[in-house]
């Protein structure tokens, strides 16, 4: 069975009763199975990490839009992450039995369904993408908060479904197709914001830092602390470890200690080994040696050797 | 289906040959599958992970104890490692549907076979002993090595089955069921077994240091180095990183330098990805957020806290 993954992040984080109406809405649902979520109060957003069918999904996640769409108003929501919509984002993943293409389709699908019903604007984002090839989802915020004026740019501008304008309370919302992806946040001890942005800067691959990764500086609500909040696109070749190293040592250069770090969602078991084996200055460690790849058949990791340094 | 794990150790670990001639013997059989082996060159031994179920594991490893007698003779066999036998220790472990009492069992069984079929005495050890409560792998070595001249301590000593003395070319061979472990060594840039030995003693249970770590400081042939050899027997109680962290402590109070580490056979998900959370200062992360342990249902992981410092 083709089995795909979902992570809506949504634009609540801080009320509880409201995200457990919004859960509770997609809990039980056929060919759809919700794996985790969690809320952050400062950025005031929950990812929801669900997988199933494209159909169980397409099922699932209209009625995610129907209950957020009806529990939130866009123009009462302040937090520290950016956000455009109410149901900001919905990325489809491969997962098993699963390609790219097939997250496209269930993509645009979806996007073309939510439109209708909600008249909401749709942007498709990364391999989803039609009107420019891989819209980043950095662009559609910029576009949101600044517009253009360029007549060319102009083109590659604009949803891609329903009404050119944001929902009054509902906002636009991004669907995409993209490969798997670590959140990694790492607050600094230090309420200075500009450390952070510095930070962010230092290592995004937009601006010259490691490969595959996205990252911006934010503060934490009622918290003397910053984060340097993160997108790893690819772990393999850019190791979770080496981010991490990176941060630390760009935060002792201005004299700021790492508070704590996190993962938000789900993460795979090789990114963290490979960081165990970092750690522990493993020589020769094989994917094959972890006890439960070898159980589990179904979903096997690779067989190649990790890269340490 | 009742599934139980086993490692035989085997005493060769050098010629190329002769390991493949017994893997070989146990690779494609019947309710047992051959997941992972590896020698050491220093050790002159290798460790083979098999699981199966009780009676598709008990005819591999006779078959392993016939073809590993037939071409090795332990009176020419040299290493770093202790060991009294050819086949030097078969222990067993409960991995799916299985308990310890089916791993005692299936021990004792195997153990009364393999002493009839090939007269060589056979001590059950830890949970599988009869003579004495978890009689320790390490008395059995002593016992061989020193003999015992107490007549009230005779009584827990000697063989469960077969002849009184060593088999002349295959030793004893001691047959066990134990709880999962992880065999993890650490070398150090030095020469001095001294400091190796010092430092196995100093974070070793017997002798006041970490819980549930057996340890021995040990040469590496051909090296300029020297091991900490350890056994972890319970890495939720006592975790990975602390035992590594421990020993570089320890070899760094003595000017010396961790030069790599191995984890020998197979260790489970877990007790790496708590090292992970601890390197990457994961505030909250729980096993849930494994992508494969929610994919795999099969063999989940617990779904309790992951301990971090």
């Amino acid at each position: 069975m083709t089995i795909i993954e979902a992570i809506p992040n949504i634009s609540e984080g801080r009320q509880r009763h409201v995200i457990e109406k919004i859960v509770d809405e997609i809990h039980n649902l056929p060919n759809c199975r919700l794996l985790h979520y969690s809320s952050d109060v400062s950025h005031n957003r929950t990812v929801l990490t669900l997988v199933g069918s494209p159909s169980g999904l397409t099922k699932a996640i209209l009625r995610l839009y129907e209950k957020a769409i009806q529990l939130i108003d866009l123009r009462e929501h302040y937090g520290e992450h950016p956000r455009f919509g109410v149901v900001d984002v919905v990325p489809f993943v491969p997962i098993q039995k699963a390609s790219t293409s097939d997250c496209i389709k269930l993509a645009r699908k979806l996007g073309q369904l939510v439109s209708k019903q909600f008249k909401i604007p749709i942007y498709l984002y990364e391999a989803a993408s039609t009107r420019i090839k891989n819209r980043a989802l950095e662009d559609i915020r910029r576009e949101q908060i600044k517009g253009t004026s360029d007549q060319t740019e102009k083109q590659s501008y604009g949803p891609d479904f329903g009404p050119d304008s944001p929902h009054p309370t509902a906002g636009i919302s991004a669907i995409g197709a993209r490969e798997p992806l670590i959140a990694f946040n790492v607050n600094l001890k230090t309420g200075d914001l500009q450390i952070a942005k510095q930070i962010a800067k230092k290592i995004r691959t937009r601006n010259g830092g490691l490969p595959n990764v996205k990252a911006i500086g934010i503060r934490i609500a009622n918290r003397k602390m910053v984060q340097v909040s993160i997108n790893l696109t690819n772990h393999e070749q850019t190791p979770l470890y080496l981010v991490f190293d990176t941060v630390k040592e760009e935060a002792e250069r201005r004299g700021v200690k790492i508070a704590e770090s996190e993962i938000v969602g789900l993460a795979p078991t090789l990114a963290l080994v490979t960081t165990a084996a970092q750690y522990l200055n493993l020589s020769t460690f094989k994917p094959e040696q972890i006890l439960e790849s070898q159980l589990c058949t179904q979903f096997s990791l690779p067989r190649n050797e990790l890269r340490t340094e």
